[in-house]
């Protein structure tokens, strides 16, 4: 299959998106990065941050191309998982800068998933006040999100990602394959985010999804369907960023879903659902607030359903959670005003909007009528 | 006299340096920050960073203007000095920020010398991503050089602002008379700044400064006298931000006498010298170097040498430093390349430029040649 290029302009910056699905024997096109680098007028030292797990399956390939196309490179290994998220792991990755002696010109990579990329993302928008950056997503979640947009930072003890900064990426480089080798779960999680593209913007996205005969595990896409998919989402999430670099207005439609989403994962305390499975629930319950007051007809908010059920995904709320509870974390989300909460909620299948006419009481309605019985 | 406004206008943002003496019984205009701020936009709730001595002079009558322009405002004090720029200090500024539930739509504001600047800049650069942040500076340096221009950060045990952003403030509030109370050695030693700025680009800022009858202390200055140097210094500083907001290139000529001066600072350990008092010395040795390679002239080199010691500043290069100990610091630098060494150094008062036509032994003479016998 032939490369892809997604181009994305910035008023600040313009970068490609490259998708890149591994040909011959080595297994990942990771190694072909280094020339990609060098094409775009980056050399010198190269800093790639990852973590054990990842390194083990692609780092040697990486290296190996960054040093044939003249890069000077070393591996700076963190420890896995959200809550290594945070400044004490920045200062690892600036002590690491420091030791290697990462100049103004020289490259920052992420390797890895949403969290080694925020991370190195803010590692490098603040070392020397900014220097290049290259993202390598290695989950289908940063592929198809975390890793476009420029949005980089640390959890604060108090809160998530409150610590950061906006510091676009030379260059993303996606290969497919490496999803081989991600735990199930983690792939299908990451589905609740592209059905959302489908559902806020893509029609096309959301058909192509719902044509496809299995969709919950990596097995279950031809390499042309997952590059394919793959090229819709970073196209969809690249233009909500091209219209709003910083977050000013249309951007908050990306929030589909997880305003109750965000509020299961918090009044479950971030254990019992992955972020795309709190988001599935989450889209469920905003259908069905849609559909109560009329923007949306039934049959799309059960098409909706039944996708993400295909997905793999939870479609229930679940039983026995204080409706306070939920409250309280909206609250604190800063999505509720005066009784009024803050919603997108969508007019049909491709199209949504940000609305403040939602009121609590259908709020919670819609999460009675969505609850295991 | 009336306030005087210089806008800064960049790429990426727009503001206001305003030169505000005070007036009246309040002692300092501080107490019309919060109106001023308003006119700008901005409001809700506004956090003031700044150090118990700062803040014991100058904050009652700002926390009063915010109150009364309708901000909900709370100070957060760090402890005073250079060694506390650090990112623990950060940390600090952001559970400050958490606990007074600063938003993206909130202000931080620095209340102090460069130090408190740097710091409050860089944990507005990087809460919630960027929120605005407002410049009060009450030291000269901070005033004629580090509230201008975007740099933010702070140290690494290792190193001075290895970890850092460009964040432009929303504006600038200067109140002159604020410098009563500042240390005489510390407004001496900004005052190297400003003959910089002389030297490198406003031969009528060299002019003025050698016209007056004393210039090493606040009360050699006349209120407006004061108020024109700062209006100068701080036109100087735009121009060369708003050619080069990054420091691509230009920018770079801030940096004269301040090879040789960094040098001096590090071999001495950051003890011996405040940084103003280095830079001087760095350019003396400049001239002297520039002299000696035709650059300039006898008689200018002479003048410069002449305006620093009025100013209350060294002029001598210390006895007893070791050659290779300088040479080592300005590898450190990154301002040696194969035994060439990148210099700013003047043609004539109010025009210099980048050369890297120097080479080491050169340097050497010079420093001999103004060292203390
Ligand atoms: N910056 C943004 O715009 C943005 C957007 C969405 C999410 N995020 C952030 O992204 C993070 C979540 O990202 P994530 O879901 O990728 O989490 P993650 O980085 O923790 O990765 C999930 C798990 O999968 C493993 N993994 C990743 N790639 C693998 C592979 N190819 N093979 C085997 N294992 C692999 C990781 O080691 C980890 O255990 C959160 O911190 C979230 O805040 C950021
Ligand atoms: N961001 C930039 O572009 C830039 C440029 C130059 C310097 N800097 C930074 O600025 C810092 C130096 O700034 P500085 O010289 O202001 O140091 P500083 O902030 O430490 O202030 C010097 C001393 O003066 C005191 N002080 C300040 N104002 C006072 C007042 N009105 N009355 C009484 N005491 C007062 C302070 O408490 C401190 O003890 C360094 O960290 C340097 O790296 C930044
Ligand atoms: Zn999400
Ligand atoms: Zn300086």
């Amino acid at each position: 299959m032939d490369p892809r290029l997604i181009p994305v302009k910035l008023p600040s910056s313009q970068y490609d998106i490259c998708i890149h699905s591994a040909e011959g024997p080595s297994g990942h096109s990771l190694i072909q990065l280094g020339s990609q680098m060098r094409a775009r007028g980056l050399s010198g030292k190269a800093l790639v941050v990852s973590h054990p797990v990842i390194a083990k399956h692609f780092a040697a390939g990486l290296m190996q191309g960054l040093q044939t196309a003249g890069f000077t490179a070393q591996l700076c290994l963190l420890p896995a998982g959200e809550r290594f998220k945070t400044p004490r792991s920045i200062a690892k990755i600036h002590d690491a800068a420091l030791a290697f002696g990462l100049e103004r010109s020289s490259t920052l990579i992420a390797l890895g998933g949403g969290v080694i990329g925020d991370m190195a993302g803010f590692a490098a928008a603040t070392w020397l006040r900014g220097i290049p950056f290259v993202q390598v997503p290695t989950s289908l979640l940063a592929m198809v999100d975390a890793s476009i947009g420029g949005k980089t930072g640390v959890n604060h003890p108090k809160g998530k990602n409150l610590i950061g900064a906006f510091h676009q990426p030379r260059l993303v480089w996606i290969d497919p394959t490496v999803l081989k080798t991600l735990p199930g779960r983690e792939f299908s999680s990451a589905l609740a985010e592209v059905i959302k593209y489908g559902v806020i913007q893509a029609p096309d996205v959301f058909e192509f999804l719902e044509d496809r005969p299995k969709l919950s595990r990596y097995a279950d896409f031809t390499p042309a369907d997952l590059q394919h998919l793959l090229v819709r989402s970073a196209e969809c999430k690249a233009w909500v960023v091209q219209q709003d670099e910083k977050e000013g207005g249309l951007r908050a439609i990306l929030n589909y879903g997880h305003t109750l989403g965000h509020a299961l994962e918090s009044v479950t305390h971030y254990r019992r659902y992955l972020h795309g499975e709190a988001v599935a629930i989450g889209m469920v319950a905003a259908g069905e607030i849609a559909q109560r007051i009329g923007w949306w007809s039934v049959a799309e908010a059960e098409r909706q359903r039944r996708l993400i059920e295909k997905a793999g995904l939870p479609s229930q709320w679940p039983t026995g959670i204080p409706w306070e509870a939920v409250l309280q974390a909206m609250q604190a989300d800063k999505k509720v005003k005066q009784g009024r909460i803050r919603f997108i909620l969508p007019h049909q299948i491709g199209q949504a909007e940000l609305t403040d006419q939602v009121n609590l009481e259908q709020v919670r309605a819609a999460v009675e009528a969505i609850t295991a019985a």
